[in-house]
């Protein structure tokens, strides 16, 4: 196992939320970041050791950044892969792998990976355009509802929608997609694996999600699960066979669906700290952001353990407000006992922008959706004036 | 209560290993920090929003970035009080208040606080030279053993000297000084108070400090305290009406003795975060970092209720190594569950100096000092080559 050394040149591939944790967690063995990121007002922005504007899907930046550092990682896939694969031929430590990245971008891809390996996820048709829709649900009716979504560049509830009638046919892309048949699911959990390159696995406790009715965002997550031993066994496998299929070097965020006859299939994967890790700041011996910098430095993976129970809301931006957010109700939050609000220092909020997360902790797991609740009506985001 | 904003300017006079945990809990709230610190290199320097070089015991240094800043704090006690009082006349808000520090900041006018205030302390003379001190123990020879203490600049275990006999006292300070009886004490003990601007109070639970029979630092800390209820009650007590009595806005980090018969008494006090809190970043519900914004932000103070118990170890540069530091065995250290070292990233490394700390946690309290004393085996700051 390679030494420690905290010189090592460490390059991260996006600037916002995400990246300003894992420079959070790698101030404790005083870590050498750098960030590129193409807003300038990201929220990485003072905080690396250095800071470079630019776009991550331009070649030439990507590849420029990555000749500067020692390792490069990432906090967001839709990232130039061809420059980071001219990269790891060179010789670069670039962790998750490319191939991952580039498997993982495109949800077609992805699928296709899925049903190669073995991996429990739902049934599903490639399209190559809106019209094709049609005629494919035209041979298969039975595999309405479904989900169309866009193969590239969704995400946060972006491309994606859904098709429950023929009627909506026409809300489909008109791009390189995949329809999907829709799941009638028990419950969303998520479990995160960390792989580092010995290929020792460590997982989180199982979670569960709850997505707004509306947003396709994570509303509310419980940890751990209200789930029976066998189906967090199931979820816990699940997700490191997944891991272990795409033989990656980093955190492997898996979503997963609990179905209402009590399988546990993939739903979709991240190949870096996720939403749904969050909580783990606070409430796990080890959190997923430690984690990752465990995994793609090599390092002995950390503790799981649940350390209290605990709840995460997304901190929103409230409807009808766009501009310079402010902050409503912190100081009431913040005289609630075992509550924690991170804030992700964007500038200017928009209707259901992520612009922080809230944890909660609290023993009693039962308590935990009453105090998010409070939470949620404590804490506004919206604009000034 | 104000409105929390997180554009408030917020100045630290000083940028060591105190300013970059106040850094890591600001970046929850996406505060804005600007450091001062004479030192290029400083731990602090890329990670604040700007980094300002300059000696804090100089005036117009002091002044100056005062006046950049809506708020001002410290997180070392050495700082120029006359330029802060300045700043404070003028509708600056400092805390903790200048008033606070000048009283620490000399041994002598901090014991006659105590007195005055009837809170309990070890008996002392003041001294205005070596000279002084023969004649004082001719007068008291029941006075031995004592210790003389420098009444400015000492820190660290510098500034501090053990008078057994009256053959020690060549070892008195030529300066003023302070001569204090010394306690044969059972125990050393702290605790951590916060008082934030409408007089709230809250104490970190007492802890144990262990401190090195050479260095005068803390070689362990335990938290919780193995102590009575009826002597933890003490210690809390002592501790929050000594906060009280300087009326504090902000940390004050109150060290105890236990003596042998069972009494607590303050030994000394810092008006900042501290050594003995370290552990509570992973410990505690809220840190002392945390816990001090909260205090000087006028917010409601967080619960310091422990999540586990935990020990500390302070991670000293290896006798007979100076020059640029490198850590040996951190990878062994990281496969140890429930370890977490805390590297300041000081470049250069000296026999005793502070490099890092390293947190140890465990359900089990009586298993802690074997896991500290492997982390102490396992970890070694040593110089290149």
């Amino acid at each position: 196992m390679s030494t420690f050394n905290p010189n090592t040149r460490i390059g991260i591939l996006g600037g916002g939320q995400l990246g300003l944790m894992l420079l959070q967690a790698g101030i404790d063995w005083n870590l050498t970041v750098h960030i590129l990121d193409p807003d300038a007002e990201a929220p990485c922005r003072h905080l690396a050791t250095s800071f470079t504007q630019g776009a991550l899907t331009d070649y030439d930046t990507v590849y420029q950044f990555g000749q500067t550092v020692d390792l490069l990682t990432i906090e967001i896939e839709r990232v130039n892969v061809d420059a980071l694969e001219a990269l790891e031929r060179e010789g670069k430590r670039i962790f998750p792998q490319p191939s991952v990245i580039r498997i993982i971008q495109d949800k077609r891809v992805q699928k296709q990976f899925y049903r190669q390996h073995n991996l429990p996820t739902a049934d599903f048709i490639l399209t190559e355009n809106r019209a094709d829709v049609p005629q494919v649900l035209a041979q298969k009716p039975d595999f309405l509802p479904a989900f169309h979504k866009l193969g590239r560049d969704g995400y946060d509830g972006r491309g994606v929608q859904r098709i429950a009638t023929s009627e909506d046919v026409e809300k489909a892309f008109d791009a390189p997609g995949v329809l999907e048949k829709a799941i009638d699911f028990e419950k969303e959990l998520a479990v995160i694996v960390a792989r580092n390159e010995q290929g020792q696995t460590a997982t989180f406790p199982t979670v569960e999600m709850v997505f707004h009715p509306e947003q396709n965002l994570v509303e509310y997550l419980f940890a751990p699960a209200a789930i029976s031993e066998t189906v967090d066994q199931q979820a816990q496998d699940v997700a490191r066979k997944t891991a272990e299929a795409f033989g990656i070097v980093g955190l492997l965020a898996v979503e997963l669906f609990l179905t209402k006859d009590g399988q546990v299939i993939v739903n979709e994967v991240a190949p870096r700290p996720h939403n749904s890790g969050h909580h783990t700041i606070r409430a796990n011996v080890t959190s997923q952001f430690e984690q990752h910098w465990r995994a793609i430095l090599n390092l002995p993976l950390g503790d799981t353990s649940i350390l209290t129970p605990a709840a995460m809301i997304n901190l929103l931006g409230e409807p009808g407000h766009s501009g310079p957010a402010q902050y409503e109700g912190m100081e009431a939050l913040l005289a609630m006992p075992g509550v924690f609000p991170f804030l992700y220092g964007k500038k200017i909020t928009r209707p259901f922008r992520k612009m922080g997360h809230i944890t909660v902790i609290s023993p009693d797991v039962n308590g935990l959706k009453a105090k998010a609740d409070a939470v949620k009506e404590t804490i506004k985001v919206k604009s000034k004036g």
